[in-house]
């Protein structure tokens, strides 16, 4: 299902909280939506664009009363920011953030509400992945979400029920979600985000350099290529600090791992071994275009899995499928009755995939099986 | 002017001469586009596709009677190419060709030409800056060309009439023209062009590595920056091997300066130097958005050279202002009278652009003035 939850709080409003606010502000079903900025200017400038039903100066105002709230905030102020969300949150309130980081923060924050006994509230880390040179609440667009992945990293904590709802709105505002532990979350961001950031901004800066000696001549001839391949040098370089520096070691691995790749393709190219070169080339093609789509196969087919009594079933069952890059088109909970018992109801995108997802599952010793809607 | 000449022929019908064909084929004034394509499927499909007034088997049949013949074969094939189409072109005849490096076959083709005392058809090297990573006839497209930027690579035996008569049919069918030498633009090309393939197609298998270990979720979660990146990587491999052999010396040397500015972006981030980092990214950030935007500026500002007594004339003041990018927006000669002497006119795109031309072409000994239209 993609029920939205009818009042919504975001903390922190520039492009992703701008967005998310006027995403969730224009779906039927949503009463509230209520937004805070730490820059009373940002404040003003939501105000002006209607961003949401409610501005408020103080984090608690904001997210009073609220069904789920979303931190958006610079990934170093997450930890502080959903702790004091969730402090302030209604009980049975779900807090999620959407940080480029998830190991560190969701440990930090998972390991407050253990030792303060929380259980009320919930917290479920996200991460939307689009990307944009954008940044601030100017470039904020309601359809920012459609098609884009939203990944959602469940662990051994999370309650299925919290799950089920948060997909069930991020999927009104036109996402789909995968779902990934943070440990692999901070992984596979590092080599499809991190670095491509850092190959960007490097050869922007090449270029420049290059523009310095040979003449402007490089920057008038940069054609598509260059530009596709420097836009994303535009982003804000705090931002940037900032990511970097909480993914550090992930990043160091998949820059360690590429310029070693760089470092074999130079090799090739100086020794003159054309058969390499063109055997790489055409890796490098037969890669990008494994790339999905993004389009929806057509049937939505069900993967019904039993739900043990065993703690952190549904972390398990959803990064499996996550790790394998299965969105989760829909998610559902067939609560227990008198002759069958409780199931955990995962749609994926066509027949095949719904199989794959079943072998995967049975692999760890859940014994689902596949059912046509 | 952008006045193109009545008689076009195209060899070999790819993106490229596909797409030329067809802009010509279209221009008011063109009365015969002729292609040729070694492949007779090509050929059958340029006849289908209505790309020009002839297709023909023979490059005899094709240039004959041409006034510009386009060569648009892969690079290797180039030099053998154009100097068969100058064998068969009639006298005042023009080649000129599109291959990505310069260096080695225009010299090959300029020394086969003055071997052979051939003066009466001339060649001028050309290379268009419409990336695609797409490849064949089936992606031919007359607007191909609209705002890009075609590099002419005239040398000190290029003759002005003929840089001015290429010039004004290549903005016929939308390009803009930067004159670098020939040298400098596999220099140019090495790190604006080269390098970006070789950086995507790496990560691109760096990503398809990773979702062998991570799981394919890295694919899933490859957002826009990681699109933008590895858009190139899907490139004919064939074709891009021969390009890097045919440019090696260039782009080795591109490689390695750029491996070791990500070597120091890499220590920086070991070291967890962030305000290293934080100017990397933000330098990288400049540099982005130094690019030029492809805007014409609003006025066309000449700069009037007299044409001295000396060879080579045309590519020294053609080629210094390609170096420091500055495009030529029209090209004019004016011929001498009896009270003044024989002048180029280059027309630039604005007053500040035309003083720094003018600027330039001074520290070469060339006494220009700068005239408003």
């Amino acid at each position: 299902m993609s029920t939205p939850l009818a009042s919504v709080a975001v903390v922190g409003c520039g492009l992703i909280g701008g967005s998310f606010a006027l995403a969730s502000r224009a779906l039927e079903g949503v009463e509230r939506v209520a937004v805070t900025d730490h820059d009373p200017e940002v404040r003003e400038q939501a105000r002006r664009r209607g961003v949401a039903h409610e501005i408020h100066e103080d984090v608690a105002d904001t997210v009073a009363g609220a069904d789920l709230i979303l931190v958006a905030v610079p990934v170093a102020s997450i930890p502080e920011m959903a702790i004091s969300a969730l402090s302030y949150a209604r009980d049975g309130a779900i807090v999620s953030d959407v940080g480029s980081v998830k190991s560190h923060p969701v440990q930090e924050i998972e390991s407050y509400l253990e030792e303060k006994g929380i259980t009320a509230a919930h917290f479920l880390g996200g991460h939307p992945m689009s990307g944009s040179e954008e940044s601030g609440l100017a470039g904020a667009d309601p359809t920012l979400f459609q098609g884009t992945t939203w990944v959602l990293t469940p662990t051994r904590t999370s309650d299925p029920e919290v799950f089920n709802a948060v997909s069930g709105h991020l999927r009104a505002v036109g996402a789909r979600v995968l779902a990934v532990d943070p440990a692999t979350h901070d992984r596979i961001v590092a080599t499809a985000s991190h670095l491509p950031q850092i190959l960007a901004s490097t050869l922007a800066d090449e270029a420049d350099a290059t523009a310095r000696t040979a003449g402007d001549g490089v920057l008038a001839v940069a054609a598509g290529g260059f530009r596709d391949l420097t836009r994303i040098a535009a982003s804000d370089p705090d931002l940037w600090t900032d990511i970097l520096a909480h993914n550090r070691s992930a990043v160091l691995e998949a820059l360690a791992s590429y310029e070693e790749r760089l470092r074999r393709f130079h090799a090739a190219l100086d020794a003159g071994d054309w058969a390499e070169v063109r055997r790489r080339l055409a890796e490098g093609r037969s890669a990008r275009r494994r790339l999905p789509t993004g389009d929806r196969a057509a049937t939505l087919v069900d993967v019904v899995v039993p739900i043990p009594d065993r703690p952190g079933m549904l972390a398990e069952v959803t990064t499996a499928l996550g790790a394998a890059g299965i969105n989760i088109e829909d998610v559902e909970i067939r609560h227990a009755g008198e002759d069958a018992p409780g199931a955990l109801v995962l749609a994926v995108a066509g027949r095949d995939t719904a199989e794959a997802a079943r072998g995967l599952l049975a692999e760890r010793g859940f014994a689902g099986h596949v059912e046509t809607r």
